[in-house]
């Protein structure tokens, strides 16, 4: 059987995983392409440290079917599965023995180098670096086709969902509408905590970090970049653009407040963390920001840390995929089918795999992008307001005014949720203060904007409000 | 751009569809292969239907586009298009113009016939034929494989949801531990009927056919057999096994009964005609059924005709993936998926391609399979017994005898489920009729049933009983 020889860049949480998932599936992967995929050569900074660690992996994932394997040294394992460690790239990118190239250091800079340096050596890529391939992925591409490699990155979005496979060839019958996703599990852990158990964002996020959901530094996560890097790409492969991550709008879920999930619960909402990307007449819009969404919908059922994207297309309708989007194992799962899928075609000219942004580079369109502020969305706007007659009334004039038209209204005091209240009646005894809650007609963001500052600056208005979106429609 | 010719064989709801996607979707279909799919031509029965239909199909998809298009005739339309339309098959399947065949006619002993002669003249094959491929595949793979041609069939299981790509390539990484699917979009409207609306089987069927779910001939849904097709074609790309249609059980929903739906809702469950496969040590389960599981469950949520498919993997962990699983375009997504899949790799030898089963097909394993005697689930099992003292201790009896452990029981009467019964009490007064309901722990069908064959036996209990397996961990 051929073998198909793995440079692999990094050993932390993505690399160990698809070292030991190479190792432990050897066999059912040779079954299914009918050659071995074995890593050849390691690169890491601390060489004896990740030998040992392989060692380690090679025993755990022997020891019931090799009885001998407990007498054999450390040197003489890594030797019989010919695995070389080296803190040394470059040999492995001018290895002319190595077909593939893994890059599982993370980051920018460096992983861009050595991206580009493999990609120069003629070595296919395959990579799990979102925010690499969103910011930099014009010039990369552009770099793989010069040089006739292929640059594959399943990994890099929703983790061991195939969703990137998915949109390239499962879906490619399709004109495709539009991708609504829930990318981020760490965020999807946080706000499903808040739903559940009513905590507040630093409880929950302590929490994440407790079960190791969420790393130390939460920005990436918390503020929507992570989703912003995924979504980026999806958005070029669904509607064959580039990949424009400066495009992007993002608001995350650092200023949401447990007071609004409790109301978004009582209003039948769950609120998610969404990666939105839609093809209208006038471009394409592409963003990332909290959603109100129906309890009812499958995206509201999708809790904890679990990762899920609905894709709209024109013949097969509405389509969903579930499942972990990080975690080492998972990650692994998409790298090596990246594997597998380079390894088949390895010896067949790259013109005949599936481009890696779906299609043709020269057909790529440089499309416009809508601009946030004309966005259409219905708003739950919530409002603190001193509860005196007329307050209802300068507000209702207000939204008029910017073309904002109310579905629905609550006065939250003493009052529940539950009881619609009378436009023409509020209390005009003291200053009490209150919730107002509006919940409008489908307006652009534009618009909205407009209007909240004409808002707040009513005198019956206290400063600070909150406002979320709504999509009835997932 | 080089153009890919198909010839299309049947223009019903598959074949139709096939041919509206590609005529709308030419252009993004282009853009993503770099080449143009086109049907070349269409095999029919009546050849001037046909055309007239294909005539209408040009002028509703470009009236907006080409004001010129009314002008011309229906003739004209046709020869512009390049397309053709024959009652004589076997042109298509010789014309060397012709590169891809799609069988879109259905049944067993035509659609074989066609398919095999397309293979020997060379041609690759898509079709969506689950019924032929679960029962003939092993000799038309093996056909194709001489042959040196592709053989695809997507839209053979869960119409567009792109599951046989998820399962060939995306999950290629994994060792695949199971995979539980619904996957009969019929059955699963009139399961949901049946738990939402409180109709039994018969009206609900009756809605599924007045809104074009179900057909006029049932059986292969309701009884399973269709479910059985999928979960079959599934199992052998999950394994890397034959495919093997003989080693299936099959178990419909014709025998459901509305009580039981009703019981399940206040048990926490709900009732899903599911697709079955698991690979374990003693071999390979394969089966379709009702099942219940836990209402909080993905799975349980499916509602209406829609299909999901749950795989379980050991890199990935559990992924799901949701979709319409019939109609006409969906099913051509899949269709078109494939032919552009086969499309891209035209001049590439077949080898390089993904092969029908995922695995190689000199490394298919002739697995064993497990009967369904041997196979262990927990049970919920009803039975009408005569109320009096004594009926408890015999029934617990027999079930101790075969190794059964009782997990939770009720006795339905003046009583509500909620109230779980006392063993040894039981009213000694007149014969009344009640419903006992056992869930037992996990135990093989084999136990089960000889123990039921007892209990039937005993003088207190009433003839007829029901039995649907429980699975908590979906």
């Amino acid at each position: 059987m051929k073998s198909i020889n793995i440079g692999l860049l990094g050993f932390g949480t993505v690399g160990s995983g698809v070292f030991k998932v190479i190792v432990r599936n050897q066999q059912e992967i040779s079954r299914r392409i009918g050659g071995i995929i074995r890593v050849d050569t390691i690169g890491v900074r601390n060489v004896d440290q990740i030998k040992a660690k392989c060692v380690q992996i090679f025993r755990e994932l022997n020891e019931k079917n090799d009885p001998l394997l407990t007498s054999k040294n450390d040197l003489q394992l890594l030797l019989e599965h010919g695995l070389k460690v080296t803190n040394d790239f470059s040999t492995i990118l001018s290895d002319p023995n190595i077909d593939i190239v893994v890059e599982a250091i993370g980051g920018i800079d460096d992983a861009k180098k050595w991206i580009l340096s493999a990609i120069k050596n003629g070595k296919h890529v395959v990579t799990a670096n979102k925010a690499l391939l969103a910011q930099h992925g014009k010039e990369i591409f552009s770099e793989a086709k010069r040089a006739g490699v292929n640059i594959a990155f399943e990994a890099a979005v929703a983790g061991g969902i195939p969703i990137i496979k998915v949109l390239r060839e499962g879906l490619s019958a399709n004109r495709i509408h539009s991708i609504s996703g829930i990318i981020n599990g760490t965020t999807n852990f946080i706000l499903s905590e808040m739903m559940s158990s009513g905590l507040n964002l630093d409880q929950a996020l302590s929490r994440a970090q407790e079960l190791g959901y969420a790393e130390a530094d939460v920005s990436a996560d918390v503020d929507g970049i992570d989703a912003a890097h995924k979504i980026t790409l999806m958005s070029a492969i669904a509607f064959g653009t580039f990949v424009r991550f400066n495009e992007v709008y993002v608001e995350g879920i650092r200023y949401l407040n447990s007071i609004d999930i409790d109301y978004a619960k009582k209003l039948g909402y769950a609120i998610k963390l969404l990666g939105v990307t839609k093809r209208s007449e006038n471009g394409i819009e592409l963003r990332v920001h909290p959603v109100m969404l129906p309890q009812r919908s499958m995206l509201a059922k999708v809790d904890g840390a679990m990762n899920a994207i609905v894709v709209d297309a024109d013949a097969v309708g509405r389509t969903m995929y579930y499942g972990k989007g990080a975690g080492s194992e998972p990650t692994a799962s998409a790298v090596v089918a990246d594997l597998v899928d380079v390894a088949r075609l390895l010896t067949v000219p790259v013109k005949y795999h599936v481009p890696p942004l779906a299609f043709q580079s020269d057909l790529l369109e440089d499309s416009d992008f809508i601009p946030i502020s004309a966005m259409s969305s219905a708003f739950y706007i919530r409002l603190r307001v001193i509860d005196r007659l007329g307050v209802l009334a300068q507000l209702s004039k207000i939204l008029f005014e910017h073309k904002i038209s109310i579905d629905r209204l609550w006065q939250i005091g003493a009052q529940d949720l539950n009881s619609n209240i009378n436009l023409n009646e509020a209390s005009d005894g003291e200053d009490v203060v209150t919730d107002l809650i509006i919940i409008t007609h489908p307006t652009t963001q534009g618009d909205l904007e407009a209007a909240l500052k004409d808002i707040v600056n009513l005198p019956l208005v206290k400063t600070g409000f909150t406002r979320i979106r709504i999509d009835d429609s997932l």
